[in-house]
C-alpha cells in the first residue's frame, strides 16, 4: 500500500510538474545543411509584434505614386516572447518573422482606409550565437512562392540591413520603438538603448 | 516489483497523455456576475487574425481631415484559431478581441508609411451558446483606463453590430474577409456565404 501511494505520488508530481514547468524551447530556429532556417510553419500562430503600412525609412524612397502600400506585420517565436516580457532582453534561439503584404481598400463593406490581403514577401532575423556575427538574416523569397528552407543572406547583401539594426534598433537588433507592447516592457526593465 | 513497474508504466502513460492529448479549452471566456467577461490578461500573446488602418464602413465618415487613422489588430483565442483552422468554423466558447491603436508617421527611422502606438479602445466578441442570440459584444473602454472584465452590450447598442456582423460577416459572424489567411481556410473548407 506504502509503495502505490508513493508511485501515486510521484506520478502525481510529475504530472504537476510537466503542466507547470517552464517548456524547453522547441520553438527555436531549425537549421538544416549547416545555416539554412526551415521556415517556422506555425509562425502565424506566434505572439504578434506589431504592424506598419507602407512604411520606409531613412535613404528609401517612399511607396512609389499609384503602388499600393504593404502591411508589415512581426511575428517572434512564443518562448522568445515570454522571455523579453520578462526581461525586456531577447534569448539566444529568437525567431522574428516579417511578413509584407499587399493591402486594398473599398473591399466588401470598407470604404475608406486599408485592410491586409496576399503574402507579397517573407523574411527572417534570428538571433543564435552559432553565428559569428550573433544574428542572421534571412529571405524565404515571394508569398506566392516562399522557399521551405532559406540560407542566410550573405556578407554583402546583408551588411545594410545589420548597420540599420545595429545603429537605430531600440532593443539589441530589433526595433522594439515600433512594437507598442514590447516598448513599455523594455522601458520597465531599462533595457532600451540609449536616445529611446 | 512488478507493482513498481506498473505504478511506472502508468505514470509515462498518464505523462504522455498530458503531453499529447488535446488540452481542454482553457483560454475561452470567463465571465463574473453572470455574463460580464474578464479581459483575457494574454490576449497579446494570442493569434493574429488581421490588420487594418483607418478603416471604415458603410454608413460611416471617413477618418476626419487631421485626426490620424488607428490601426485596428484582431486577435483569437488559440483554441478557437486551432478550431477554425481545422474546420473553417468557430467554435463555441471562441473570443476575438479588437484592438483600435493610434498610428504616428516619421517616428525614429520611419519616414513614411504609418505605424501602431499607444493603445486607444479595446472591443470584444464572443461566440457562446448561454447566450440566447448565440454571440455577444464588449467594450472594455478607453486603452488607457481598460475595464478589467466588461457587461455585454445592451440590446439598443448592440442591434448595429448584430445587423453588420449578420449581413456581411464572411463566415458565421465574423469578418473573415480581412483575416487573409483564415479566408483561404474558409475557401477551402466551404465554410465561406455565399456571395464570397
Amino acid at each position: 500500500m506504502q509503495r502505490k501511494t508513493l508511485a501515486f505520488g510521484v506520478c502525481l508530481l510529475a504530472l504537476s510538474f510537466a503542466a507547470t514547468s517552464q517548456q524547453p524551447a522547441t520553438d527555436g530556429p531549425r537549421y538544416e545543411n549547416g545555416n539554412d532556417l526551415v521556415l517556422p510553419a506555425d509562425y502565424r500562430s506566434w505572439p504578434f509584434l506589431g504592424a506598419g503600412l507602407g512604411m520606409t525609412y531613412d535613404g528609401e524612397r517612399g511607396t512609389p505614386p499609384g503602388a499600393e502600400p504593404r502591411f508589415t506585420h512581426t511575428f517572434v517565436n512564443p518562448s522568445a516572447y515570454r522571455h523579453f516580457m520578462s526581461t525586456g532582453t531577447w534569448p539566444d534561439g529568437s525567431v522574428f518573422i516579417l511578413e509584407f503584404r499587399a493591402s486594398v481598400s473599398e473591399g466588401s463593406i470598407n470604404r475608406s482606409g486599408r485592410f491586409a490581403t496576399n503574402l507579397v514577401l517573407l523574411e527572417a532575423e534570428v538571433k543564435d550565437s552559432r553565428f559569428a556575427d550573433g544574428w542572421a538574416f534571412y529571405s524565404f523569397g515571394p508569398g506566392n512562392n516562399l522557399a521551405r528552407a532559406a540560407e542566410p543572406l550573405a556578407a554583402a547583401a546583408v551588411a545594410p540591413c545589420v548597420e540599420c539594426h545595429s545603429e537605430h534598433a531600440a532593443v539589441e537588433r530589433t526595433f522594439v520603438q515600433f512594437y507598442p507592447t514590447l516598448l513599455d516592457v523594455a522601458r520597465e526593465k531599462g533595457t532600451l538603448k540609449s536616445g529611446f
